[in-house]
């Protein structure tokens, strides 16, 4: 089975490397920009290419991990590719393809990827969606020989997952983020956070269940201590409210829980 | 030296465990609810207490590692106590026994403690504040047998590292909540979001700056990603305050950072 790469991100990166591992022969890469193309080729040790004009037409599979919003376009300057055509997106409905291509669909990796950090592939839950039972099966192999969960998901499942992981990952990292500041300005290092960061992570996933671990002053309802820090928030009215809003939340969804 | 714990929540059993396999002699275990006071004075074989009356006058050091708001009215049943009279909470003032005691001050672990995750106390950074520069030195000395990292830290400080610990634990530990209740709406597991959760985590400590990671559509400003999570949480407005609120603040965030 031949691979061409569209796209030469994070998540390319990675999805490719561990297709490769896998016995996977990846015949190409595509990218718009030589700079990015000519890393993953490197490591991949395949060919490139930078011109869409340029890419192999007889592959059996083609992956478009591209931003959201190019794969549309990129799509249409490949009407009529025979191959399956997958992207690797959350957000986008596998409809996308539906009037460019004959065999479609989309894999969906669970997990936030960068070039400089390893990630094992076999853990990542992979969602898949088809627009056929056969393609489906094609896609469903290719997934299972690089992780150990796999999944069907329609686009509307796909949406809520990637929603889910807005909170859980981006969301959570700019609290991180807010965080750093605030310790800096305790006049310590962001360094200091990182057990209690790890603990908190390593805590919810062991508990399968977060709400049964909160802790902090909006679950005891603790409005003395939620003023202190209102107060010391009032020069950062937006954090204050993400502060307000968030322990109004907590014990609320406790409340929530009691009845 | 002789030792009092008084409390025998969470952090009260990890600290004691941490002093007793230091070396250090715990003598007694107080607290007002017997069947939690004899649970750690299994484990610590020392003998507990339920009335402040009983609790011994003659040690070197009184942990009391309660509620915040409890500290004060016990303290004032402990008044005169010759002793060292700590507390470890982020959010109390030193000053809560300014008019009780002779020698004080607080030891504050920045740590989410539970009865049932074993931690390595040695990794935890412990903060201290001391009415005395003696009293100090001896909080120091202790401090430094249990963890690596112990830094002087005024009350005005610990309130800042208690706020960025709300924001990168409590605050976090609910948005995981949020997150598994919007997995399972798409029909999965809360586990498939481990390995992404453990990772953001992970990233976050080992790059040292969430900020230059953040991933996700706020912070690429695709508003039709956005606006599509936003029609989704319509049935849940607070959940959609909430990802408005955050997503406005990594925009917001980033131009900072670009100025």
């Amino acid at each position: 089975m031949k691979i061409v790469i569209i796209g030469a991100g994070n998540l390319s990166t990675h999805l490719s490397k561990a297709l490769q591992n896998s016995g996977f022969e990846i015949a190409q890469v595509y990218s718009r920009t030589k700079a990015t193309a000519k890393v993953l080729s490197d490591i991949l040790q395949v060919p490139y290419t930078t011109s869409i004009g340029n890419i192999h037409r007889d592959a059996s599979l083609y992956i478009i991990s591209i931003s959201d919003d190019a794969i549309k376009s990129v799509s249409e300057d490949l009407k009529f590719i025979e191959g399956l055509v997958i992207h690797t997106s959350g957000s986008v409905s596998i409809n996308v393809f539906s009037s460019l291509f004959k065999n479609y669909g989309v894999l969906y990796p669970l997990q936030t990827f960068s070039k400089t950090r390893t990630v094992e592939f076999s853990n990542i839950p992979v969602f898949l969606e088809a627009n056929t039972q056969e393609n489906y099966q094609t896609l469903s192999t290719i997934a299972k020989a690089i992780s150990n969960k796999v999944y069907k998901a329609t686009t509307a499942e796909r949406m809520k997952l990637h929603l889910s992981a807005v909170f859980c990952c981006n969301f959570v990292n700019h609290l991180y983020q807010l965080s750093k500041q605030i310790v800096q300005q305790a006049g310590f290092d962001f360094s200091e956070l990182a057990p209690l960061i790890l603990e908190t992570a390593h805590k919810a996933v062991s508990s399968g269940n977060p709400k049964s671990i909160q802790t902090g002053p909006a679950i005891r309802n603790d409005q003395k201590v939620i003023q202190m820090h209102l107060d010391y928030l009032s020069s950062k009215p937006e954090w204050q409210e993400i502060y307000s809003l968030i322990s109004k939340n907590i014990i609320q969804e406790s409340a929530n829980y009691l009845i």
